[in-house]
């Protein structure tokens, strides 16, 4: 079943509202199985309505409109529907009752007349009735085949409806099959590095499907199968998912779409280990991710930010030799940093960044300049590297790095060296 | 002039993400001016691609396209435009050195011949090279009359191109008519109430043009004037920004549209004052944001972030009593963090959050419980609140509370009070 998702409103074209409203629909629609090809979005215009929705349900079976069923002047989803299937509009007298009613309710006086539009219903269609609003939604056959939902814009009306009425009645029509994926997530490793790497399963797949999404620091996998059933669609994921991770290795930390910073939680959890930070040029990300998960303070007992130099060696005991020797941006620095987090918190396991974020050099080290150290107390390790990107990417390659190489050490793998570049 | 924005990406189709590059491009491009009739959205499928960006060529004169122009096998974009404007595919020698130059820089060994593509340009079409990112944009003629404009999904190299290229060029071509706007940004006050502030000047207003933002803990209102000059432009705008601020008053912390903490930046700077701070709740989020403007080791020292009680008491000597009285949660323990700070980093300024996130209770204080402390010496001040909002919420909210808290001291303003709820 193919699907296409159109929003109604000046106010999205002019940005000043995102259209959430079709990636929750999007989202819940992939999960029964249901194809959407499209989204459109046009403004509060009859002729271009028309327009848009009719394209739609020349090349969909569902058309699913939200927005534009209110009460006021630039409301004219409703009219357009009915100029589309050229379907005379009846005023429905059980919804009239039901917005009186509903309207005195808000004890707002007399409902202006304008209100009464909203019981206009093209003849022959059906009506959603609805329980937080006052807007009704539509359900409208287009001759020749498609099928028009018409909901509200606002987004607790348009759930309202969707998971009332509309997901029941797709998913029953689209039949027994779903949709599930699993995503693989990646550190240390760059998008089209990971695209050579599984090329050949990406060219071959359509059911699963594979699909890469990157951000800074990070590349998700996701492998994604429709079948008649849950069971089955695991089971056309399970050996694509095992060979994809086979090839990646080590570089994968989650097969279960956790954030770096969770998965490092788990582990922690697991081993029953507490961890610190001493942040430089991240500020206190690092523990403000780790923080982000509810519960992590099972494990995590705090973190130094030490900005300035002299922060460093008051709070953290960097030695007055590293400052002046190899400087803040330094091996030295990170391992001094990481061994004086650990005693401070006494805590298991200590991670340590400093670095020249930029876009000015800082220490004595080029902008992009990043050491990372390790304190676990029998294992020490310090990794150092140069980032070619703007501060703020800088400070998130960082911040994921850092949660990396606890990640790999928790897990027991090797550790990462340097590059060649420091 | 009408523009029509295109996204490309399975993952917009599947809800993996919302289309937040439509809602800032037409956000912008109204703002000079441009009318946005439609929006569409496409998968990762050639024919679809090159029937979505047609349909857009033929009825807007130019067509904003964005994703789809990475290295991968499903970044096909490129492909679509060159088959739609029936263009032979030319690799542009000084992009492939540059992307060398740039994968060199990365050292992750060698380049993977995929990126190459990213190196394709259409015969005859113009590009724009990425600052940020590896992937080109493109400037294509469509025979006929439309421009098409294609750039990265990655709302940074999205956002830079605009910035940089396109809507210079679309300024431009829009004829002698200048755009532009000013943003005032309000901390502490809520959005219904600086609506209610406003009503009039907004009901009022079409040139300039009023609007606002809401996001946590911040209400932006901009004001946009559109004229034949800068000069008359401003002039437009300065009797109403000035109006909106003497309404407004204090909560009001930059009419230059600076970030909270650039504001506190800037007030530290001017007064040569030092800040340090400590946090429990946020994790580190408000060294983070304070460093994330360039040049913050000026001012600013850095921060412990003492996540469990023990790291409270040995870092920052919160007494035992505190601990174990009003608990961690509380004015005194807030205070203490805040003394502690200021004198472990020997800062002028040291400002405390200590709180609930949520969803648990936290130190016998209910989820939402959030108490910030100044500690400048000769002036202390505490202020504690329960916000109902969430985990992620609460934290923010303490971060902007904790930051305008600063402000309001660095400005000699009224420091706020406790709410009645605590």
């Amino acid at each position: 079943m193919r699907a296409e998702i159109v929003g109604v409103g000046t106010e999205l074209l002019l940005g000043q509202i995102a259209n959430t409203n079709a990636r929750w629909m999007g989202e819940r629609l992939s999960e029964i199985g249901v194809d959407v090809l499209y989204h459109q979005v046009v403004g509060d215009n009859l002729e271009r309505i028309v327009g848009v929705v009719g394209l739609a349900a020349s090349r969909a079976d569902v058309v699913l409109v939200t927005g534009g069923l209110g009460p006021t002047q630039d409301d004219i989803t409703r009219d357009a529907i009915a100029a589309l299937v050229d379907a005379p509009m009846v005023r429905r007298g059980e919804i009239v009752t039901y917005l009186r009613e509903r309207f005195a309710g808000f004890g707002r006086g007399e409902m202006p007349a304008n209100n009464l539009r909203q019981a206009d219903v093209p003849e022959g269609a059906r009506y959603i009735m609805p329980v937080r609003g006052t807007a009704p939604g539509l359900i409208v056959e287009v001759p020749g085949g498609a099928r028009i939902y018409a909901v509200p814009g606002v987004p607790a009306e348009m759930v309202e409806m969707m998971e009332g009425t509309i997901l029941q009645e797709l998913a029953a029509a689209a039949g027994p099959a779903v949709v599930r994926s699993r995503t693989l997530r990646c550190a240390g490793i760059g998008e089209s590095r990971v695209a050579e790497i599984v090329a050949d399963l990406f060219e071959a797949s359509s059911n699963p499907s594979l699909a890469y999404l990157a951000s800074a620091g990070e590349v998700k996998v996701r492998i994604t199968a429709k079948a008649a059933t849950a069971e089955e669609a695991e089971a056309l994921i399970a050996p694509v998912a095992e060979e994809v991770h086979v090839r990646l290795g080590d570089v994968v930390f989650t097969v279960t779409d956790e954030a770096l910073e969770e998965a490092v939680g788990r582990l922690l959890t697991a081993r029953r280990l507490t961890l610190a930070s001493a942040e430089s040029l991240t500020g206190g990300s690092v523990g403000a991710r780790i923080t982000e998960v509810p519960g992590a303070s099972a494990y995590f007992l705090g973190a130094a930010v030490t900005y300035s130099a002299e922060a460093k060696r008051a709070v953290l005991g960097v030695r007055r030799e590293t400052l002046e020797g190899p400087g803040v941006v330094s091996r030295e620095c990170a391992l001094e940093m990481a061994a004086g987090a650990r005693a401070l918190f006494n805590a298991d396991v200590a991670v340590a960044l400093t670095g020249a974020a930029g876009p000015e050099p800082h220490g004595g080290a080029a902008p992009g300049t990043v050491w990372l150290a390790l304190d676990a107390g029998e294992v020490t390790h310090a990794r150092g590297y140069v980032s070619p990107a703007e501060r703020d990417r800088v400070r998130r390659w960082a911040e994921q790095s850092a949660l990396d190489l606890v990640r790999r050490y928790l897990e027991g793998r090797e550790l990462p060296a340097s590059d060649r570049l420091i």
